[in-house]
């Protein structure tokens, strides 16, 4: 047990309590609804805060989980990571975000924090978008400011961190990315990744809060719902198929509830579903099924 | 290559397509609607023909699918069975049905037979009924078609097969059945299982067919839908988590359409859903939630 928490995860945690605040208050001001919030406790020790917003507003669902857990490593523990260790404490802040409108992209982003007994450490997160259609200058702002936050930063490589996200959120079963990607990191010991994340969460506000207003009054028809809820269904697979950190999550029993809100709230599935050539529907599947962009 | 298919797949091919004609024949009759057919070849060996009903009646999708593929044994194969062959062939038959209406419940069976080069040969498969609101008397038929099949055949194991399908049809990171179980059935090598699939795909359409047709005129509102989509989102969760099926399929390139057309047409989640206590859905998930029951 390590009941007198090290410097270095009281910082996190603290830090992403901000980050969870800082969202909330954002995703809460445009909608209009609040949080739910729920505190839970780990049984082999720690816990976490969920706040959900599941309101009749812009966003149908928002989830900004914050935890900090410890206890005996798992033998899972991030592959090969556990060899040699016995206890780990292990903090992090996620958040997604999946909006009303179709024209509006779903956000996922994640921090996290693990160190293990043995004096181990390190870092690991990250931040993709989701578009149901494929806005070029709403993917460009996203990748600009996840750019400019890596620029301030020597630790950070967008470069890398970006391909990096384009490997992690793809669905091989389907040949398609997720969506436009982001980036994604992990096992990064150095310590200033501490600063490289707060300026990453607080950046989060100014990369999707502008997309999700631009897009939240944008028409739309029942066309454009189905294809939304099909889109959907594509991502409810990959959180369930391929996601490491939601298997990983359901099967050491972590709790279910917090695990899910990532799923989106509603999803629908249709038999060789294909939309008719040179609509806005076709131009996403075409990019999705491409070779990652530049942005 | 087994260009030659030695006389026991034949039989077993011939038998699962009888099968499927059976219930398309059933299914498409209280439907009103027609199933689609598509034909696919796999690139390692083989192929499928997949049929699928996706309309307005009172099925909202029911997919009847064959499939006979042979190739290159694939290392994860049914756990270790694998070792020692180089080549495979199996031929199955999968039934799913999800009516539109709550009161009706989902039907999945299937029938499938494996040989390997090396001499080993197996048959598996079973079927389940998952209900959005517990009729008992629907449970009791269910069960009571299926054990009679089991009576009619020394090779079949009623209470040890019932009792596996339990096990097998769960979701731990839940805690709760998917349904009110069947029969599930594995690595049986016994010749005579041939004529026991036989009978159990014919009364199929015994054991399922009544109850959608006494379900699907119950009248329903938004609240039973909005149920219904719920508890279809958790046959959702289990066909991508934890059905070995479905996840092999997946991860070994396998028609990703045709493995994917058992998932429900519509799902929904909401974070912490509970039903009231003292409703049809707080029933429902009390049973799911507690020790099978013997129908």
């Amino acid at each position: 047990m390590m009941s007198d928490p090290p410097d270095r995860v009281t910082k996190a945690r603290a830090a992403y309590h901000v980050i969870q605040d800082a969202m909330c208050a954002a995703l809460a001001g445009i909608d209009g609804g609040s949080f739910s919030v729920d505190r839970w406790a780990r049984s082999g020790g720690g816990g976490g805060e969920s706040r959900v917003l599941e309101g009749d507003g812009s966003i149908e669902r928002a989830a900004a989980l914050h935890s900090d857990v410890w206890g005996e490593t798992p033998d899972r523990l991030s592959d090969t990571m556990a060899v040699g260790s016995t206890n780990f404490r292990a903090t992090g802040v996620s958040v997604i975000v999946h909006p009303r409108n179709p024209h509006a992209p779903t956000l996922h982003a994640n921090l996290r924090y693990f160190e293990l007994d043995d004096g181990r450490s390190w870092f690991g997160g990250g931040a993709d978008l989701t578009p149901y259609y494929l806005y070029e200058e709403d993917a460009t702002h996203f990748h600009r400011i996840l750019r400019e936050v890596c620029e301030r930063h020597p630790i950070a490589d967008y470069p890398h961190w970006k391909r990096s996200c384009d490997e992690y959120f793809r669905l091989p079963h389907r040949g398609e990315a997720r969506g436009i990607g982001g980036i994604f990191f992990d096992h990064i010991t150095d310590p200033t990744m501490h600063e490289y994340q707060v300026d990453l969460g607080s950046a989060l506000i100014d990369a999707y809060v502008p997309i999700l207003e631009r897009r939240s009054d944008t028409p739309f028809g029942a066309d454009q719902e189905e294809w939304h809820l099909i889109r959907r269904g594509r991502y409810a697979e990959f959180n369930l198929v391929w996601d490491r950190g939601t298997r990983f999550g359901l099967e050491t029993a972590g709790r279910t509830e917090s695990i899910l809100s990532s799923l989106p709230p509603r999803a629908r599935w249709v038999y060789r579903h294909a939309p008719p050539a040179d609509t806005p529907e076709a131009e996403l599947l075409e990019f999705l099924s491409g070779e990652p962009r530049e942005w």
